[in-house]
């Protein structure tokens, strides 16, 4: 079940990193990749001395990097920049990543497509992706509308023998387990390690996961009018509600009319790491996060708690089991 | 895990039936319960002959009942109509049900509650439901936002020791397994069994979902506005998209201002069972569904799927096992 990205990234445990953008820098990847996952560098929309510097702190480990598509298509250097670290893996989220997959190809780095459809994922599989991740809407930050619990197992049928990783509201063993039910080969997390230690990002957004309720998140527009980012329509980005997204979601034409004066509001609120103001990106399986813990921590409990759920022998108790 | 539905409701596998109004008649909740799991009368928005003749259809079988609970306190005498049955459970949807408790505590059935947030199964746990039913979005008709993957195992922790049994995007023997991994004791299940022979509703309807795509579903209030039914406004009912929906989705004040004109549209499409604008209620995995088949055959293969899965001796097995 899980053997899959065993082989095809040499990993130890079935869990990923999302590669978030100014939260999963070179030390949180290097973080899970040390813990037997895979991390993933979150190149975000594109600062390529950020990026260049992330690689740098990561140092030896072996991890990926992730891309917003269309960001990275504004700025397509980003890409030779992160092959040159030899990156296990590259991703790629919203929008057509076939430009850049010879480079990747080449490089010989696979090739991870993020997917919100079943349609999406019929062409990343014909696209020629080494894996495939299908993104439910439970999910963090940006993100579409279908469900990971239903996703999953029609992007599995669909796009086999190509190995599926599930993406969106998994926080823990349980999670873990149950889209390796689905057929996943592995889990694509993002919130969970949003709240560790290595994570990049202001400990009052840190706070904010830890204290959020799952019945109070929203997928919403309204951070991306206000930093100015020209994301597609269907896309919107899951968050906890704040006194912003309680102000203006559902009144994004009000937003747009008084555009000038909120952004002035909204870099002061940056400035000041007001989370009330600024977006902190959440998924909906926040309930299930209570503590800031080392990120090796967090990979060693969900894969043993998801190894019994499944009835799975961990690498350790194989480990000992060969001692006796 | 699953022993919980065992001991509390006397089944052999953990799969209930939703009690989905003019599709869960007396015929597929017999089916289901005789095949094992428990079926659930719909009771929809009331009409008590439609009731009594369904409650005789089911005859003998051990079997519960489901009511939308604004519907029914708008006529509480249903109650006592299917109390006479001795129903096994009772199970309440989308309101408070507190007021009909006592009448059903005395009877002796036990009392479900379908809550659609974790504040809500808080609620249903301290007004002493012996099983909640965490309902995600992904759910054909009505229900609310939040995703089956994170709302069961948050009111898993919420109401421990009260069972959970998951609803919304089950439907084959992965979406069993899976939920049970996140700590449901079972599964409710709709749409998959509108896809059956037992199942009330037109061929038209049945066809539509085995034929429907999970990227092609709305959550929409629509169809609630064209029948005149008073739904809450949080409260959405999930659909393929036809032409009605497409046509109206997102212009709900328009369609109320035409109300009356497309009333009577509306009414010569049900008589001719035109699904292109009539309703269909479905859910997110209508891709898993691509035959109309008996209850008892969905019932055996999704049970003996999970099972394998989970890696649970099948009862047959177990009892080829103790033959040997």
């Amino acid at each position: 079940m899980y053997g899959a990205l065993k082989e095809l990234l040499g990993i130890e445990h079935p869990i990923l990193l999302a590669p978030m953008g100014n939260v999963s820098g070179g030390a949180l990847a290097a973080a899970v990749s040390h813990a037997g996952g895979l991390g993933l560098i979150g190149a975000g929309y594109g600062d390529a001395d950020w990026l260049d510097r992330e690689f740098q702190k990561a140092g030896e480990a072996r991890i990926g990097v992730g891309f917003i598509t269309w960001a990275l298509a504004r700025n397509a250097s980003l890409l030779d920049l992160a092959l040159a670290y030899e990156p296990e893996a590259v991703m790629f989220s919203f929008g057509d990543c076939t430009p850049f997959l010879p480079a990747v190809r080449k490089a010989g780095a696979k090739i991870i497509c993020q997917v919100q459809t079943l349609a999406q994922a019929r062409g990343a599989a014909a696209a020629g992706a080494d894996l495939i991740v299908a993104q439910g809407a439970e999910a963090g930050g940006h993100g579409g509308t279908r469900s990971t619990l239903t996703l999953v197992p029609a992007v599995v049928d669909a796009v086999a023998p190509t190995p599926v990783v599930a993406a969106g509201g998994i926080a823990d063993g349980r999670g873990l387990a149950a889209v390796c039910m689905l057929g996943a080969s592995g889990a694509l997390i993002g919130t969970r390690f949003f709240a560790s230690e290595e994570a990049l990002g202001h400990a009052n957004a840190k706070r904010c996961i830890v204290e959020s309720q799952g019945d109070a998140t929203v997928r919403t527009r309204v951070f991306d009018i206000v930093r100015g980012y020209p994301w597609p329509v269907h896309i919107t980005g899951r968050v906890p509600l704040n006194r912003f997204s309680e102000q203006w979601h559902g009144r994004e034409d009000a937003l747009s009319a008084d555009l000038a004066h909120q952004q002035i509001r909204y870099r002061e609120a940056e400035a000041a790491n007001d989370t009330d103001t600024t977006v902190v990106f959440a998924g909906e399986a926040v309930d299930l996060i209570d503590t800031i813990e080392p990120a090796a921590a967090i990979v060693a409990r969900l894969a043993s708690e998801a190894y019994r759920l499944m009835g799975i022998p961990s690498t350790s108790d194989a480990k000992i089991g060969s001692v006796r």
